[in-house]
């Protein structure tokens, strides 16, 4: 870990099931936990159609920009899964069948009785030069090439995919935060709390009304990879937000 | 509504909130939904951060391609929210306060005895040239300039502006879809339903495995705009089922 580096990530989502609706997708709010907790930065999310032109087209986009790219969606073994297609055809190389990936299959398959057939082995194909991420859940791999990691889209295998590849990505500087409740609206504090952002342009302050309480609240929340500069904005922000509870007469949140 | 106009649609999801994990969204789900429901092709999402320059770049990426933008995001009243700002610089269009917004904003503040101030006159900005979408829940509303529609963040206000520009919308071709569940494998039924895919370019086959079930489930879902092609598929697809079940000596799923 380089304590000064900056870490970027974007996570391209694959799967008309998410673009209609039909499915919910998870694996946005999981990619990005993960990537905070590791001190990456998530950039940018895209979600797009199973169409290999448009897979290809986001992924070069995405991995000239950023340190790392994931994507989930798109590995499993029909038609529709097309994503080590685009993958392959994106960095330009061929689409074999892997001796590696076919015999983790294998072994998985023999204990549970599956025959191997084509639809199967389409699973074991894994661009060349690629890495394997191992799949703890269901055996069949997802993969590394270049700065790209491609994952399964079925949240709990694509969690474990990303608690396999964890070890082998750098991490960037923690950002720390802190929350600060105010009951109070954002147009209360909105004048008060950009001035106070503009004395600490490092420290980033995002607002955060809260909907569906019994009374008006408001989430503040800081964030800063510097921690001494964050503790002492949050302070000041402590400050402001006690003097507009006072101004208002207000008993202060717990 | 003509009946054989496609029309498509881009969602900016706007916010670190989302990128950093604090915030799980759930507005991606509740847009593919509309959409579907209206019979508009959600073609890509894209959650971005709370910069200028990265939503004035997808912004202008998205609405060039296709019929319909959509954000959410960004419009409240503190320093963190500019997407207004950004959506004029896109468009090279002034940001007044909106006298019509402007009214919106003071009628529902004089009822709740709130303070008029500049953070909170920020949420009367709309870039010229703009036509509000109503905001039923919190009274500041949201703008259509071109076919940009921008949206609040928080997802009860999000939804009511959906709602609310629901009838000016263009709706395109409906699609239909019909599922059928396999308590076969996907690997299983892989081959057999790329071979139907084939015989059927217009009917869109995904196939979808079920985890956390307590036998092999896979569920089949075909979408089409053509009716009776999609009726047809459909029984293919079923009598292709039925074989496979009948060939693992498997009794069918309700």
């Amino acid at each position: 870990m380089n304590p000064n580096q900056s870490i970027t990530a974007a996570l391209l989502v694959i799967g008309d099931e998410i673009l209609s609706g039909r499915t919910k997708d998870v694996n946005i709010g999981a990619t990005a936990d993960f990537c905070t907790d590791l001190g990456i930065d998530l950039k940018e999310v895209r979600v797009i159609s199973d169409e290999t032109d448009e897979i290809v087209e986001a992924l070069n986009a995405v991995r000239q920009r950023y340190t790392y790219v994931f994507t989930t969606g798109g590995i499993g073994p029909t038609h529709d899964d097309i994503t080590a297609d685009a993958v392959a055809k994106a960095f330009g190389v061929a689409l074999p069948i892997n001796d590696e990936a076919r015999a983790m299959l294998e072994t998985r398959w023999k204990t549970t009785g599956t025959q191997i057939n084509e639809a199967r082995l389409r699973m074991a194909r894994i661009p060349e030069g690629a890495d394997l991420i191992v799949n703890a859940v269901s055996a069949a791999p997802g993969f590394r090439i270049g700065n790209v990691h491609v994952m399964a889209g079925v949240p709990l295998i694509m969690r474990s995919m990303l608690e396999a590849l964890a070890p082998t990505l750098q991490t960037g500087k923690k950002v720390m935060s802190e929350t600060i409740r105010a009951a109070v609206g954002e147009g209360t504090i909105g004048g008060p709390l950009g001035a106070l952002q503009a004395l600490y342009p490092d420290v980033k302050m995002g607002s955060y009304p809260q909907m569906g309480t019994s009374r008006v609240m408001t989430e503040l929340v800081l964030r800063s990879s510097n921690e001494a500069l964050l503790r002492e904005a949050a302070a000041k922000v402590r400050e402001m937000v006690a003097q507009e509870h006072a101004k208002a007469g207000i008993t202060p949140p717990d």
